[in-house]
């Protein structure tokens, strides 16, 4: 039996997805006007940074062909940072134009999902980081990373670690500070989690290092658990846990953040986010969309209100 | 921050309980043959311990009327423990006659649900256990013990942790070696979990104490993993998920055989099950009830199997 340290943090810290990694898999296309409705209630639910929008052509993502627009309208303060996926120089321009707090780039883990998602290799997608980087740190916004697949791949299966150490060395060597990890298809387990994490702290101690789960086989909360036990304290989620990625056969919903709300705050870990604020935000989400959200807590209604009264069979 | 020991153990015991806690809460009642198939293929699934029966009056649970032919139709072998639930010596005269392995008796750690759930007082239900356990033990038949509202009661809320050991205390007067934690409303939380468990093996080091988990907010797979984390290393689960109990509002479907197996087995900790089969009987399952499992390892069909092909869009 092996031991292990294990740690509950003060608080944690949520980058909330829903807005673009959520919106982006629904084949329901909502108007802009109930994009920024979105964006605005989580906002005041205390979501404090929103992936607002995705410059990825419209031409593969109908689904954020309005992303100017919704940068346009959404309500800019000190206190909410707001993100943008970009995936190349062109989406690089349109971004720039909208004045994001932060750029997002992606890379997968493994040769054969990322070829399939973007149509290039590692190296090609990490080559063009760089333009990426520079022309953001010039104009003063900060670029964080996103290695897809880091836990598991569709296509190859096991990933090593050591490719997931590769890619963070390259992004440390270009300026990038952030980086998070996606368990893109939902396979990532605990014990994986904990050591990988371990491995990466004990290589790049000063990185801000994010965990980004999905949710198709329930595994999301326990390695949360794991995460925080290896010390790391950034998680995106989703509300509802709407999302997952329509290029990755078997992906699901991302973690919703009502489920990480709700069990973190149960557990004495802050977040700062008002979960009745998210379970109504999510009533609307759920009307908009025209599906039930898979989150639990949602359907749960959020914490037990003790009931007094007759026998209920 | 606090610091926490975490532990994986090498392997975990399951009881299985959808035969009985799972399936007295399906509207559908299932003929005795489909009872003793479900119970025959859980078996040849790996599963050694397995609640196959409840005597609680056919009045108040029609669902499990056929109780005393399941028992005398399920395939006996000494690699599988059989355990059947008693309410009360009316209960145990039918158990007794066919035979169990073991016998559960259960009482809830709040006087409400208690009152609510059998109209009596916690005092009264464990001065019955006595006579059981005694009667029980000159048949040469164990007893074990369910705690059931352990970490939370709809009805009062909060359960101080006091209430636990003292009937565990009580329990351990009478003989009564295995006690299991219920978490009836799904409310239980990691940090919960942990202290309790702590708490509990302090006191009494020499206990069996199983973990009893609804998932009724996503929570119950990190709460096993707290648990884990805590020392324990028995689970009740259900097959798909399935379950809950109808006098408690609000609650959900067990923790699902599927996804602890699943998690457990990628982590490396052995479960001794084989999760093929488990997915092959909750897709019989599926047909019978007529509806599908909450388990969310059943719905994705278990392990990834890594697709090499075209991109999948």
């Amino acid at each position: 039996m092996q031991h292990l340290q294990i740690l509950w943090p003060d608080s944690i810290d949520i980058r909330e997805v829903s807005p673009r990694d959520g919106l982006q898999a629904e084949p329901q296309i909502l108007p802009t006007e109930q994009k920024v409705e979105l964006i605005k209630k989580l906002g005041q639910a205390g979501l404090r940074r929103i992936e607002a929008a995705s410059f990825v052509h419209p031409k593969w993502l109908p689904q954020m062909a309005d992303a100017e627009e919704v940068m346009r309208q959404i309500p800019r303060s000190a206190n909410i940072r707001y993100s943008v996926l970009v995936p190349n120089l062109a989406g690089l321009e349109r971004a720039l134009g909208t004045k994001p707090d932060e750029i997002t780039v992606f890379v997968s883990a493994s040769e054969t999902h990322n070829r399939k998602n973007v149509n290039r290799s590692i190296e090609e997608s990490v080559e063009g980081f760089k333009t990426i980087v520079s022309r953001s740190h010039v104009s003063g916004v900060e670029v964080s990373a996103v290695i897809v697949t880091a836990f598991g791949c569709p296509y190859e299966g096991a990933v090593p670690v050591s490719r997931i150490l590769d890619l963070i060395d390259q992004f440390q060597g270009m300026g990038i500070r952030q980086v998070t990890l996606g368990d893109t298809v939902g396979t990532a387990n605990p014990r994986q989690v904990y050591h990988t994490i371990k491995t990466i702290y004990n290589r790049f101690p000063d990185i801000m290092l994010g965990l980004h789960f999905h949710d198709n086989r329930g595994t999301a909360l326990a390695n949360m658990l794991a995460a925080i036990s290896a010390g790391a304290t950034y998680f995106d989620t989703a509300l509802g846990g709407i999302g997952g990625s329509p290029f990755s056969p078997g992906a699901g919903g991302n973690l919703a953040t009502e489920d990480l709300v709700y069990i973190l705050e149960e557990s004495g870990i802050s977040t700062r986010v008002e979960l009745s604020s998210l379970i109504a935000t999510g009533d609307l989400l759920e009307q908009w969309i025209g599906h039930e959200l898979p989150s639990r807590v949602h359907r749960a209604r959020g914490r037990m209100v003790p009931v007094s009264g007759e026998r209920q069979e």
